[in-house]
């Protein structure tokens, strides 16, 4: 399942969408990727949300990435990242490669 | 064929996107059904788009649904829900259970 | 693969997404379509993005298509659209059909 985040007013929609959707399956059933690309990179340096995330990254297995182009273009350094988040060479080319395998596209 | 509405501005959009497609295509021939959830929820008990919604449910056999998780977010009582919506225990649940009955996922 | 495009603000977005994805795949490797509808409809006639449009047309084999009932809604003229542009009678009709042939969808 593929949570695709391409605006950072979006994230706290998706945080409540995942948190929602684990109450409803038995844990370790269902794999869950965050791909976030375009500006919504910015949310993974800023400390709102960062707690939220993480423990869904710790406890629920939750994958968050983000897309190298996006980092680029808003000028963000990949290896200031938080230690959860995965960085992926293309943010549509992991959705695509992703949606080939399989996992539901969700757009928050 | 799966229309998912998380916020209430994308509601005219819907409407519209639903009115076209049915244009094309056989009546009974399709399965419609939207899922409501976040903020969207909230246009379910305005009355200014009821009635079109109400129109594509009665003549058109088009499923609308609300998520139980927005309708408890944004305290919206379930029973004041127009007859011709169903609530779904989850809007994301939905979405993944339907995709993966072969669904096809738009977003508007 | 399928870009659909429903707001005029989203353009730059997907043109960026369009751009990075070719990176990453062997030129001729994947066909690419872009469904606009709605409001967005309204950027093919704007002079802003269609030079890049344009250049992902002729030199990648981008095919950009605009919703019939979008251009009537916003009182466009099918026959002004940009030579590279090819109208479709419904833009979710083109959706769906399209996902059901197995495009991989997309909203940027």
């Amino acid at each position: 399942m593929l949570f695709h985040v391409s605006d950072n007013g979006v994230w706290q929609k998706a945080i409540a969408n995942i948190k929602n959707y684990l109450k409803d399956v038995d844990e370790g059933a269902v794999q869950i990727q965050v791909v976030a690309n375009a500006g919504a990179v910015g949310s993974y340096y800023d400390k709102d949300l960062l707690d939220q995330m993480q423990t869904l990254s710790e406890e629920s297995g939750v994958l968050f990435t983000a897309c190298r182009n996006a980092l680029q273009a808003f000028s963000l350094d990949v290896n200031l990242l938080p230690k959860f988040v995965e960085p992926v060479s293309g943010g549509i080319t992991e959705i695509v490669n992703k949606q080939a395998d399989g996992y539901i596209y969700i757009k928050p």
